[in-house]
């Protein structure tokens, strides 16, 4: 049995293509896409290529995906060399399979498909394709949506591959992420020997009543579409190594991941009055990863629903949860966004694969909602 | 003018006698104490040379202490290179000047001086002397110790000559000292993605309210001689360094100075208690490096306060406060210890030094205690 779909993608995942390097693979997209018509735009930032395709005018659906994957691990434990796929058991293994070459595929098939049946179709097709999302992203989406934004480009609508589904095709989709905002905390004290504890003032015993309270803090109860905001401490340093210095300073870095209940802004304030009411002497720094965004309802949530309830006769969850993507880079511009992608089950892991009937079945969805938004 | 002690003193801080490097400075003391009919005994264990001294018979009083010095830190920041010794304004600079080549120069002037006087002394005059008391001390004191109550050697008496006071000399004396104890407490947890807080299980969000409570935590009162039990923690590290990373594990290490009114074991099992009763799922292993010990009365405190009172119109504290000694291994022995030193303001510090005057008064502190001993 030939599929265009899981031809493409196995072509895919022959290139090594480590964030972020593209390694040929928007050579193989941009091939494809020209034959049908559509309009390249490469736009190259610094080690990161990025494409930006068009054909048509006017309201505009654009497809967004990385072609990067994440390295391979121990490459002996793979049951198969993870940049040359194998079907087994009607599972597509590879690096990259699922995240999320396999969706590129189903996206740049899907458009033929449909380019064929509606040559004349209403409004624009795009695609935003970039070859660093899951190293730094510096310059990737990020970047092209700022020259987007900056010529006064209009994308009413991005459907994001990433893969978003638990078990089933299109169980879950994500029409929202939350932010991501982290503290880096030094609390200062006087360093000192332990036999003179007068004379020093140890900085992780004053702050241990603060913490405590930071990590006790229900910071919001979450809304409909987002479960309620969490901290966590990821890194916590004090100390020289010797039993008998007490410590200077303590160092605490804790991410916060928030629910559109809160913004930015307000969880800084929050934080700096814990500390200060516990009257630390501190430096606090934030480093904001992004802001949370969400896509309630709308054409392109009622289009992504009815073409899952058409070939999966599922209706899809969806959720707001897990980590962020480059959906928050394009929401920046008013655009709606949803996240439709295979089963995630096995990203970023060994032996990563998906089902070759879903990446099939994902290609039809992708059709089905090019037409319901461009016909 | 020419002074012995300050003659020694300088030959001993020309000797850059870093731990466990002794750099001929127990040749020069052994020479002294030879030539005044010491019986001299090396004992040198692995890296660290040690000797014991005795002249006469019987009951024994020991003076006890260490050739070794601590680093000189940024020798830029000498006003005087810290081992060519200096005397300025009644000052004599140099490293080790303090703590404490100083009181090994008084002690062996006091000596010579003590045995020209009375050269048939009753009792026996000892001195135990290591290279290595500031770095690990494995191969010094302790070890000499073992192999003196190997033999059943009996000291009824030993003077430590730490640099024990802190405006003028004699002002402080120290009869005792606390133990000490560390705890290194690893908290188990389990690792994960800071989106999905649900599937990890952060080890130092369930650490923070016991180790709060812990830092709270009042141990004892002290009591006459000891002030209360301090707990410091020391080093505290969890994380990967990565922001999205929940840590696995958190490790904590604590020490303990405790004063008399506890045991090690009581403080073992109050901690351990403290943690089960927060449920947390712990590794923890205990490292003594002393327990507390005190002279609280006897033949040899009178004998110092009635040496610094006699030179100095002052009658000393007795305090237990500080870090550890060698006092620690010696008082094993059953022997009444006390540590009688110089001021001890510019220890282990850039541009260490100590009064002249106050060493030659030391000296004759030291001589007054060897006549009230052992005549
Ligand atoms: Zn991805
Ligand atoms: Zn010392």
């Amino acid at each position: 049995m030939f599929c265009p779909v899981i031809e493409l993608a196995q072509q895919l995942i022959r290139c090594p293509s480590l964030s972020p390097n593209d390694a040929g693979c928007q050579a193989l997209l941009i091939a494809r896409l020209e034959a049908i018509g559509f309009h390249i735009e490469p736009m190259h930032f610094g080690d990161t290529q990025n494409f930006w395709a068009t054909r048509g005018q006017g309201q505009t659906l654009a497809f967004a995906g990385h072609t990067d994957v994440v390295p391979v691990g121990d490459e002996r434990q793979w049951i198969n060399p993870p940049f040359e796929p194998a079907i087994r058991d009607g599972l597509l293994f590879g690096r990259g399979a699922a995240d999320m070459k396999g969706s590129l595929a189903a996206m740049v098939v899907a458009a033929e498909r449909f380019v064929e049946q509606h040559p004349h179709h209403t409004g624009r097709l795009a695609f935003l394709i970039t070859s660093d999302e899951e190293a730094s992203g510096i310059n990737g989406t990020v970047k092209v949506v700022e020259q987007l934004m900056a010529r006064q480009e209009r994308v009413e609508y991005c459907l994001v591959g990433e893969p978003s589904s638990t078990e089933r095709v299109g169980d879950v989709v994500k029409n929202g992420r939350r932010g991501s905002i982290t503290a880096n905390l030094t609390v200062h004290g006087v360093q000192g020997h332990v036999a003179y504890p007068h004379l020093a003032d140890n900085p992780v015993h004053r702050a241990l009543p603060a913490l405590t309270e930071l990590a006790a803090t229900e910071w919001d109860q979450g809304n409909e579409f987002f479960p309620p905001t969490s901290m966590q401490i990821a890194n916590i340093q004090a100390g020289t190594g010797s039993n008998n210095v007490i410590p200077g300073d303590l160092f605490v870095q804790f991410n916060f991941r928030f629910s559109t209940e809160l913004t930015d802004q307000q969880i800084r304030e929050a934080v700096a009055n814990l500390l200060d009411r516990h009257q630390l002497r501190y430096t606090l720094e934030w480093n904001l990863s992004g802001q949370p965004f969400l896509t309630a309802k709308g054409a392109l949530v009622e289009a992504v629903v009815d073409a899952v309830q058409h070939y999966n006769e599922i209706k899809p969850e969806l959720l707001t949860n897990g980590g962020t993507s480059d959906g928050r880079f394009i929401a920046r511009m008013g655009t709606q966004v949803v996240e439709l992608g295979p089963v995630n089950a096995t990203i970023h892991k060994i032996n990563e694969c998906v089902s070759a009937a879903d990446l099939q079945t994902l290609s039809r969805m992708y059709q089905r909602i090019m037409q319901l938004l461009l016909t």
